[in-house]
């Protein structure tokens, strides 16, 4: 599911908000998830960042990726407990205060017993004044947007709920399209090849991404674009240099 | 393996450069091995940025991390193809010429039978001026290091092998130790017995992470600190903590 599409290109950023990955404990898979989904429905992913649970490092993330990309998505650091400052430092980054909400305190008030809203649940419904919540289907804790900034849990499942309704509100652009060309050979001995087809067409970009298993080497090519006659074209010319190739050394 | 170690803190910076990383097609493993290790040797990592091949963002990234953290480590881009520019961008993000360095050809030329050393593996032969070069085990084709930025390959058994080198040189710091505790609750149920502890504990830092498997949260509490002594008071205080909860609540 997506919002409106529009003709142009649409940008986003990932910030990824916890010393736990930084330590290595927890390995991410949040940005690699959100990329795949953004190349899928038409969001341009262009930069990706992991910061520490530290005030002033996530304000200043917040901030500088916010003035130059369309979208920011966060992740990690709006559970219950005290290393949980993300609402904070988002409210902080936009100048607002962060209040509790009602309407996040009645998600909370319905998803748990009665009596059992203490007080650490009820910083889950602090959020920056203006927000819009994002409602989710595996948690009661919300995430929230607000201006372009949208911050959702870390826990893989919630964030990915959390992502399908963001995405189900924000506008997307033309999609990125891709054709792979497998090169049973290792990239310098189509190098030469791939660059000429590259100048050939400036408007596509060509990758050349080696792989290694059991000791040999072998190369995916990938042209990424827009417009898919010329992808076609484009791979046409990758898959004959790629045989010429692999024919002169047969 | 790692070099001297001194008495303070060292920090670094991981800079991961690739297009197919934020297109999602691949998903990066090296920032997670690269923070697994630091941890272990004695370095806090304390930023991981993933940029696409486009040179004005490479070469910003490289500088505002260089100029904040006392190593950082690159990995991407350093292959024969015209879109490994890596070499490029940090020459130029250190104002010194790319030059074909005759040490890393010497290497290639070990490596390639007689005559295959054509252009595109000599491309990898171009090593920013002054930079030492980072030989590994797996490939030919060297990274190299120069001032405080390591800039090692992609694929990733080859930059496995490259990290090692590296951190044979530099000097790391005092080990970050942790402690985890696992908690058979939800984190809300503990939040302000662990809010307490951090407060009576402020030279360590401890972390609640969640998870959720079967639909079931329980939490990891992790303490983390360099003093072995003060790790081992703060774990008997949050497992005694767990155990009263846990307790209550049977």
């Amino acid at each position: 599911m997506s919002g409106e599409t529009v003709d142009g290109v649409v940008t986003a950023a990932v910030l990824v908000i916890g010393d736990e990955i930084l330590s290595g404990r927890t390995k991410d898979v949040n940005i690699g998830f959100i990329a795949e989904y953004c190349t899928a429905i038409g969001i341009d992913l262009r930069e990706a960042r992991i910061v520490p649970d530290v005030e002033a490092e996530i304000v200043a993330a917040v901030n500088g990726l916010r003035a130059r990309y369309d979208h920011v998505f966060t992740t990690g650091g709006i559970g219950p407990t005290h290393d949980d400052i993300t609402a904070d430092c988002v409210a902080r980054a936009f100048g607002v205060p962060l209040l509790l909400d009602p309407r996040a305190v009645a998600l909370l008030e319905a998803h748990y017993p009665p009596g059992g809203l203490n007080e650490a649940r009820l910083r889950m419904a602090r959020i920056p004044e203006g927000a819009t919540l994002i409602e989710n289907a595996v948690s009661a804790a919300p995430g929230f947007t607000i201006g372009n900034v949208h911050v959702m849990a870390g826990v893989p499942k919630i964030m990915q709920a959390m992502f399908d309704v963001v995405t189900g509100r924000i506008p997307t652009g033309r999609k990125m399209l891709s054709r792979t060309v497998h090169a049973p050979v290792g990239e310098s001995r189509i190098a030469a090849g791939l660059a000429a087809i590259q100048a050939d067409f400036p408007d596509l970009s060509l990758g050349s991404y080696p792989k290694m298993a059991d000791g040999r080497f072998s190369t995916d090519l990938v042209i990424r674009g827009r417009d898919a006659a010329r992808l076609d074209a484009a791979e046409a010319a990758v898959a004959a240099m790629v045989a010429a190739v692999v024919g002169a050394a047969s």
